[in-house]
């Protein structure tokens, strides 16, 4: 079972895995509906239905190949999200720590207020008051900047299949546009189908097209908050943090530890400072 | 069980329903993703995350509503091609009964070449041939039409799904942009969030634009083989209709009934000719 902090997200990351099996799905499909329109094709014994029908179940597959990198950038993007559900099943435990020793001193001191055990008590939930504090910025720090990565990464994946698969698309028109549908009289024979030459270099044009094709995002970059230098500030910012555990547990007044202790016993929590800052 | 003239597109057909499933599944995925990720997103009590996902999911669940009209619009190819299937199918016993007829009086002119039974089924083969050369006729015209009528919806279906969800990531990567996702110390607060109007606006732009979308072909119109003019010149062609099949007969050797019987045979099949063009 999830723990609460990540059943939400776990969820998303399910039925995420149920989206890209359809999407996987229906590239396979599209690529067996290819072939079987080619067959098809052949036994109508029409030269023109044969060949045309062939082509387009060229472009067809082709669609079904988009579908599959489609359902593969998705995955890339699930993973992405896993990052952060594993970040918030990791703080949960912080976050249940520090309850249950506040719980427990709260306790104490209406059972037992003289306790020497309290004052021991107070010193653990200063430390877990600041392995929690780190907890929570990694979190923050993860689950913002993984958001951006998995949806930027998501929306790029739309904007490929589509462009990719308008090229497709618009090519497989032209190729209809050599079947001559006009309708026969009884008894009259078709035109020779003499299109070959050009359904042949349609889909050459189409792959040219597909091979060339690049993204272009005209809208700002994702990631600009997250760029080296913001987060070669947030790596030196390392010696910022006792000031802020400091300010923090001043304004705690659960907390009646003094100040250089609290500090002091802050300190095993520092190195957890590097990893706080998201490798950009 | 299809007979063998309609088994091949019937696969088509079968894939093709196959394909719609997944695709139905993906949009419906989509929009339960949607609304995951805004619960996921209010959850986390981080005001910038809460609004952003809330109104990704907005896009998501858009998104999810694009992939359901592709899959509405794929089914409605697929009934196109249901059409050639069952002119197909009705094909299929025409041919059959002329090769029957074929087949006994040949068998018959090796066993009993006096017997009187040959001339009537002469007669039977021309009538047959007669029924089935519209048949033919009628299983060109409509192969042609239908093909270049189901694809051409399909890949009308693809440009359009694939315009619209462009619309929608690029919308989708300007929300994204909104979150600050610069790496905070521990103890830090984040900073205000106060991106909310910019972000309802957003949405109010990806509906402005997704309302004044319209499907721009810059290709030649697909069934412009067919258009009335066509369509017409071959409504008003029964009268040649006879003038082919006597040329047809005339040619056919095995046939030997005279001209004037073969004309005369042949005549209850021409109200048949009307329903060869197929109306555009």
């Amino acid at each position: 079972m999830q723990p609460e902090l990540s059943r939400k997200l776990y969820k998303v990351i399910k039925s995420s895995n149920d989206l890209i099996t359809a999407h996987d799905t229906a590239g396979k499909e599209r690529t067996v509906i290819g072939t079987q329109l080619s067959e098809w094709g052949e036994g109508t014994q029409d030269d023109a239905v044969s060949d045309i029908s062939d082509k387009i179940g060229v472009v067809l597959s082709e669609l079904g190949v988009q579908e599959d990198t489609y359902a593969q950038n998705l995955e890339e993007s699930r993973t992405i999200l896993k990052v952060i559900r594993n970040t918030e099943k990791s703080v949960q435990p912080s976050r249940d720590n520090k309850a249950k020793i506040a719980d427990e001193i709260q306790k104490l001191k209406i059972k037992e207020p003289q306790s020497t055990k309290i004052v021991v008590l107070e010193q653990e939930l200063v430390r877990a008051e600041a392995e929690n504090l780190v907890a929570e910025a990694q979190l923050t720090n993860i689950t913002r900047q993984k958001l951006k990565e998995a949806y930027a990464a998501e929306f790029e994946a739309v904007i490929e299949r589509a462009e990719r698969q308008i090229i497709l698309a618009k090519h497989g028109r032209r190729l209809l546009s050599l079947l001559d549908d006009a309708p026969v009289t009884p008894g009259d024979a078709r035109t020779e189908y003499r299109h070959g030459g050009e359904a042949r270099q349609i889909l050459n044009d189409a792959e040219d097209d597909l091979r060339n094709w690049r993204l272009t995002l005209d809208d700002e970059p994702v990631n600009a908050a997250a760029e080296p230098e913001a987060s070669t500030s947030a790596g030196t910012s390392g010696s910022n943090f006792l000031d802020t555990l400091h300010k923090t547990h001043s304004r705690d007044q659960a907390v009646e530890a003094p100040r250089s202790e609290s500090t002091s016993d802050a300190q095993p929590g520092v190195p957890g400072t590097a990893t706080v800052g998201v490798a950009s």
